[in-house]
């Protein structure tokens, strides 16, 4: 039995982190730290876990969470968990960061697509990315992981099997999100008047998740990637979909996508193939860890396309969270984790 | 290990039974019939179970299911099951019927109500209700489960500790359901378009949940309750939602009828309490085999107004169900259920 | 051609009434005030009317927009009005509250359901009620008009006709409305994932809705109506639907209440009259000033049972708000307002 | 004052324009045609036309149709129309053709991407394609109008001021779709619970509305252009949303295509700009004949990303053809039509 800590835990990905952790055998909560709601019963905020995660809000201090935990999960804004984590902390406790202060390997990145000065580079390097399907022997010894966003979950692992056969500089990734991503702030734009019966493209050229896309499939690729990615607002709760298209090399043939996907991701407890883009729906994936993929092929214009879809709560965030621990303490790798339902 | 098997098994009730007895550790499947799609694999029809149950779909023969199984589930429409089962079948396999045709105690109520006559009323008197919190124990020595409906479970276990402290014959219920309840038949009035952004009542005066109801809270107040019951869909997928309003005895508290209501369902694990009927919620249920409930005393009018919420499709139909299997074959209760989720 | 202005213009409401104005023909816009958009475009905070309303946002400034306006709408919060329509003003413009503070006659009343003691006791007695199909011969004559509620408007107009064949306090109202009814403000309930895929009850015996819809009721029917009025919040942008049920008196036909229905609604543009209420569906509404009744009689219960319907930003607010104008006016009565669309 | 008929009546099209007709102030309803409601009235169909359409439904017969009519709208599925379809009809009558049948001016294509041989080839030259903006000047003389598909309007106008200034074959088109596209038929896939909370791509490689677009987009460039067009299902009625990526041509600016945008579509009343993409969003342009359109450069891929958006059944399909209508009779060209609205 681990005890775990969530800081930030009445977001929607710290919540969600709380609730499987609820359900986990492995695992004890040993504090909960949110910013808005101290001094309140985390099922006063969440009353669907009324009963079972009653557990009084304490502040959002990082210190005292690793002081009572083998695992803290960090919920939080940018720009916050790069101050807050230290070698000191690391040494006793693994950190899992939802957030996106350690993903990008490149500080100079990081200032450009965050407005911000990284706090701590030296630690930058030290984390592990934590795309559990791609790092899993680096993230059975990592201390400090870094969880990677939701469309980039979602777009990195779609993608990596069809990088030999495509253009790398053809990528265009159409992305769809659920409003949740937005997460749990009073804004006017996550308003349910607002979002409902519409959608909308935003992010245009500068999304944060496009570096860490890049980064990644150019560590997979062996080379520098460099892809169009266009998120759009979509009216669901949960859900990601992206639509991959990029030119054939010549002389590809759907088998030999087909062949890749299958040998790269065999015996993968949370990817669920499809050699037909068409196949891949949101609502197979909601509520489950699984990504779903599929790819199909356009003889007239010698294009691929790809479609893939997660849950961005689950598999794009908490249930991701949640496989990392489980990963890295030697729980079995879906331990509290759904990866089928209606 | 025990056998299973689902008649029906591509409507919406029996593919969620389907899906909860593929993560039941007790049981196995055995055979999965279906009117329309036979000899197509279940996940060719339900993606989401893809790698988990790719069984071939067979015909919807109660006969070769018993065969195989120690329980059968049927769901079909009204007026199938009453005409198919026998007691030669259910000497040697438990029958979970989540239809209409063995609920109602009084065979002329079934011909008022469904416009039907029941082609076996022996067996009606051998059924037990299966609402698994006020039959238990008679659950455990049944053969012939009679699963109770969506409403019906939501409006009996939200009304039954309340029935000491209101006139009987002021229930007013006014409830709404997600579509899913509509089932998964090709019809015009379930299209998207046709049910996005709107609400309507329908079935008002005469919706089949009413005698069932009466039947169940006549049977628990010792004495003739009649209701009004109104219907209505809502634009969600999954959710029932009651609201029941009855004239208060004079004298009540409302601290009486919270004693009674916690008293009532004390470790009750799948009811939770609130003792404001403003706090339920349907999403607070969804995918849970939970029924919420809540209770507000209107001082002004002298009035109670409960709330009661729960998925149709889990503790309203497959939930129920395989909770019935659990009680009956002495599983853990909630084995195989979800009881609360994000 | 008359001016209006419009205070409170970026809320629904009255972005609402802006819209409706844009496209009325005797109708100048003159002044747009708004908390908490000053000095930008109307078409920045509702890009829908580029092009159409571009006009500048200035300060919610009362005595600015009567200087320049024959008519000034107000959408206000509760306690806010009442404090800054004076005689002076009244004496020179017409002014229509889509807000609460002219709307009961008794200040005790007021005082109870919305906790704040009203600024300007002499005008709530000489305020219209702007329910336009009953008062509409004193609306012509009326300098300040203190327009219905939603559930008001739809509630009252629903059951005037049936109050002589029922027990007047037997009625019970359970409404459910869209979520802009919750307004523009930045509230985490009404974010999207909060209000998607569910329904909860509100404001259980203490709406504010309830005295108006008594005051109205009681008016009409010649002495005291006391209603238990239960409003719940449903998964969709717009709408109101509400589900009465009465006790009927004794030797009551249906056919005396649908002739009661037709004789009095006989002419009226807005209303849309059903002799079952299960043909009552708020997606018929939607986007009109229409309000559409139906009535159904349940005769093993001797209840009597009503749904309503209307759309809470067209005739439940800025409707009917141009309604009130083209009465006092002198226009057409539907003149710029929608009363039937797909 | 002229006679219309709509023959396919009752689907989501051919229903949004008798419900524009109706408000049309130059138009007389001469005839309904219907496959599947013969002899009930509209409004028995669609109710939110009560009082206002009460018009009996008679066959789908053309012939009888144009006997009493000066035009004649047809909203059929494809290979229907253009086996109806005679010169002599047209010598009388005006057809406005909501269907695919003469579209398409090569019968190869035809062929080839609805699998279907054209019934009749020489209409095919004939027919104008009503795609409003583009081809004013011929449909004021065209006797048989095409009215363009959903997608290609969205689509084409979208890209036309752009084409100078891209790669015309590196172009991309992810649109998604409202399901009210999916039209009013009774199946599966269009059930609210099969579509609400997800989202899917479809007709990968082979939408019939791939030719379309790149026979109008050819046109207008003067050369071929070939594009990726991939459509996607979202969870909402009504909407079409386009995303389109293309390759900059070296030493383009944003300038240079803002200012082609304004020049092309200056004084086009249904034709809303943004010189940014993420300011497009359905709901701005839901129950209008309004198409928004936005576009952004990434300078770092240089690339073009452009969204457009319009509402289906409206600009996408019956509001369209009224503005044909309009233009080949000479009414104000957005005389019964909405432009803006919230």
């Amino acid at each position: 039995m681990i005890k775990a800590a969530v800081i930030g835990a009445t977001g929607y990905a710290g919540a969600n982190v709380v609730s499987l952790l609820c359900h986990h055998k492995g695992v004890e909560l040993s504090y909960l730290g949110s910013h808005s709601y101290v001094g309140k019963k985390f099922s006063d905020i969440y009353p669907a876990l009324l009963g079972h995660c009653d557990k009084i809000l304490q502040e959002d201090t990082l210190v005292a969470a690793c002081s009572q935990s083998d695992v803290v999960f960090l919920a939080l804004p940018a720009g916050i968990a790069s101050n807050l984590v230290t070698r000191a902390l690391l040494s006793d406790t693994v950190i899992i960061d939802l957030g996106a202060d350690f993903r990008l390997k490149d500080k100079e990145f990081y200032k450009q697509w965050y407005s911000l000065t990284h706090g701590n580079e030296e630690l930058l390097h030290e984390a592990v990315y934590g795309l559990c399907e791609l790092h899993r022997d680096e993230i059975k010894k990592a201390n400090l992981i870094a969880n990677p966003g939701c469309y980039t979950t979602c777009s990195i692992l779609s993608l990596v099997p069809a990088l030999p056969f495509i253009e790398k500089n053809s990528l265009i990734i159409d992305a769809c999100s659920g409003v949740s991503g937005a997460g749990r702030g009073e804004k006017v734009s996550s308003l349910y008047c607002e979002c409902n019966e519409s959608m909308k493209a935003y992010g245009i050229a500068n999304h944060r998740h496009t570096p860490e896309i890049e980064q990644e499939l150019s560590l997979q690729a062996g080379g520098r990637v460099m892809v169009q990615f266009t998120p759009h607002l979509v009216p669901m709760s949960r859900g990601i979909f992206i639509t991959c298209t990029a030119n054939l090399n010549e002389n590809v043939t759907k088998e030999m996508i087909t062949l890749s996907y299958h040998k790269k991701y065999e015996g993968q407890e949370c990817i669920r193939l499809y050699d037909d883009a068409s196949k891949v729906e949101t609502r197979f994936v909601e509520h489950t860890n699984t990504v779903a993929i599929g790819w199909s092929v356009d003889d007239r214009t010698r294009r691929l396309v790809i479609c893939g879809a997660l849950d961005n709560l689950y598999k794009g965030a908490a249930g991701q969270a949640v496989q990392n621990m489980n990963i890295r303490f030697g729980f079995a790798e879906t331990e509290g984790l759904e990866t089928y339902t209606l």
